[in-house]
């Protein structure tokens, strides 16, 4: 597909049904009339500039600061934090999970310093000098690596999306909506640029034995967190990952190295990777038995299901923002699927009954988070603003009831079921269930 | 394009003359034996492996540390930062530059942290609720935005180069070449996502009157760094930019707003963006007379050379890195051009003789960074370096000779020739001129 931004040229949004609220960018414009007058505080606007034009603020006044050798945000966005909920925060304080604030985020690459963390005991402080990666079991040659040995292999990049299988679970399994910002809900779920070494070329290395058909990776965490993956899922798209966004992997996302394996639940892409041990059948360990298993209505579980489904979710208007005001304003969202490219966003203001086709921002990329935005007029009344992305294989995001009548009620994960924002007349957000 | 990663289903290299250095993959892997191997100590690998199982690292025997509202690199990444080069210490400290380290990083994204600055008064510290955005001029409706205002209008993104006109002209200036590193020489150059709203949409709602054909942008930091674009660019894919890698800009990128011009030079993109006055012809800003003007030969010089040139680096191996040992490593570099995407890149072992093509990392995004690979059997003896890039325009890369043969002595601008690094028997790695 053209990479050059797609959005710029074509309208941003089609009909698909009745309702009038959806315009392309030419409309907007004719229509938006008001907007940047509103910024004016009531003069018109060509006193309003003038006065402007002639206040000085006072950091044209002063000399500005050197520059830096690592640079940080802005002390006016000090509070654009990841959120923080920890597990089991008296036994062990590192267990737990932090949050992307996708409310608060545009785009589709997120800063490495905002991607969300889910650590089971912790960050660990590995020293690359002293961490080695192991390739062993089923293989004829057993290899260890040094970082420095990684560095020397071809290397492969690719932007993807990280999401905890947990993600979005409070809508699960809160018996009332949770008023929570779109972040601290779905924000288990992040996108950046990941380089490494691809799993095959080292397997393929080690010598793959006849009749082995798993891998267990394993993490020098001191849980030593561990996941069994199909070895057809490591001769495709897995990835040693060193870099992330262009510099190494920050400590959280498991410096000096992980496994990613794209468009799986993020636990399996497993941190500080240690050790590759190829099997035959997978290995059960405590972190896919205890956990990261999805309970049925019926009494059993479903085990090993990997690809994260389609889902989508609108990161603006969301809990905890205001509407500023009626009249024309961008609904903006996420889209993304485990299962290849986002074919289509759709949004719906009336709960579901009528969608329109939302602009998606190219490039697309499989596996990668799609930004969706659709210029929508508010007119003030109460709205059920949802989302639904439909991905290249033709899945569609299911509604939260359809999702969770094949799931037991304590079921926590693979929740990719379309939300609902309601916005009240005085244009107030809230989470809401239908 | 496919986004697919293109690199693992294709062969890594094509060979374009007699040279046996560069190979694909597969062929990689068979001849690689060792590299693993070297990791061992001189271990048997099955031993090797076995002691490293058992071998319990410290970071395995204790909890980890818990979450974080923002993160930041391992300590043991503490020395990749921006290269500070000031300009002028004495008068203004915050006159000068940083530079991105490309030696030290990997993929195409820049983390916002290392973004090369350049600063002719250092960093204002705005607070966006007392920063105003203003339109005026040849309009038929002069516009004051508040930064709320903005968040409004329908927003687009895209990742593409940023690049300092004055980056690599250590190799112009510079009677002998300097030993510096591939960041320090050419780490004006930086890539980033970045979202915000088309400044032709704002321009629409002016009215921009008959006649004119120029827009003046002018910062908010105390020099009110300003310059000349054409109204042909501002119309094109200019871009009123918000966010930058997801978050709101950093302060040295321009917080709260900044100008985006993909592809042209660097300071055009002006930061901390407070008026855009619509005008009849160029303004002639001091900063585009006294500065940012390339002296000709025969003592006349050119002013507005807008787009930045079709260029490449080799960032690994470069000055400062020691080549690991004879035999299979990677070669990795960058390649970019101002007039839109990069068609190829090419690989010289012996100072531009002849050319062997390198993979190019996929998707392929127009001005924007793409990185480009080589894995490559060293045997030890010296080496001179080259990478030379073509873009889709057909421009290709100029050798140094060729590039200042047409510039004055004193030209300090648009350097976009072909870097030669030399690799001598004990690996080490120079800059030469050839």
């Amino acid at each position: 597909m053209d990479a050059k931004n797609r959005t710029s040229r074509a309208p941003l949004a089609r009909r698909t049904s009745g309702q009038p609220a959806a315009i392309d960018r030419r409309t907007f414009l004719a229509r938006s009339a008001g907007i940047a007058g509103a910024a004016a505080a009531g003069m018109a606007a060509p006193e309003a500039v003038a006065q402007a034009l002639e206040s000085v603020p006072p950091w044209m006044q002063t000399m500005g600061a050197p520059m830096r050798g690592y640079g940080q945000p802005s002390k006016f966005e000090e509070k654009v934090l990841r959120t923080l909920t920890p597990g089991y925060p008296t036994i062990a304080p590192g267990a737990g999970t932090s949050r992307t604030p996708h409310h608060l985020l545009e785009g589709t690459i997120t800063p490495s310093g905002l991607h969300f963390e889910r650590h089971h005991n912790g960050v660990p402080a590995i020293d690359p000098a002293g961490h080695r990666l192991m390739i062993h079991g089923l293989v004829s040659k057993p290899l260890v690596f040094t970082m420095d040995a990684l560095e020397r292999y071809p290397m492969t990049s690719r932007v993807c999306f990280l999401e905890c299988a947990g993600n979005s679970n409070a809508n699960s399994v809160s018996p009332k909506p949770a008023q929570s910002s779109a972040g601290a809900i779905h924000g288990l779920l992040s996108c950046t640029e990941w380089t490494g070494v691809p799993l095959s070329l080292l397997l393929k290395e080690a010598g793959v034995a006849a009749g082995a058909d798993w891998i267990l990776a394993e993490g020098a965490d001191a849980v030593a967190m561990s996941r069994s993956v199909p070895l057809s899922k490591a001769l495709d798209d897995a990835m040693i990952a060193l870099y992330q966004n262009g510099e190494r992997l920050r400590p959280e996302q498991g410096y000096p190295i992980r496994l990613l394996l794209p468009g799986w639940e993020g636990n399996m892409s497993v941190k500080w990777l240690r050790r590759i041990k190829v099997t035959q059948g997978p290995t059960h360990t405590k972190d896919e038995t205890s956990k990261y298993t999805d309970p049925l209505p019926d009494g059993k579980a479903l085990q090993f299901t990997f690809e994260m489904g389609v889902k989508s979710v609108i990161t603006r208007p969301s809990v905890g923002q205001k509407m500023p005001g009626r009249g024309w304003q961008e609904i903006s969202g996420l889209a993304w699927s485990g299962a290849g490219r986002i074919r289509k966003a759709e949004v719906s203001m009336d709960g579901g009954a009528t969608w329109t086709e939302a602009a998606l921002q190219g490039p697309i990329i499989a596996k990668s988070l799609t930004r969706f935005r659709l210029p929508w007029e508010w007119n003030g009344t109460r709205v059920q603003l949802q989302s639904r992305a439909i991905d290249e294989k033709g899945n569609v995001q299911p509604t939260r009831e359809a999702l969770l009548s094949k799931m037991a009620p304590q079921q926590r994960y693979h929740n990719h079921s379309i939300q609902t924002w309601a916005i009240d007349a005085d244009g107030s957000v809230t989470n809401v269930y239908l």
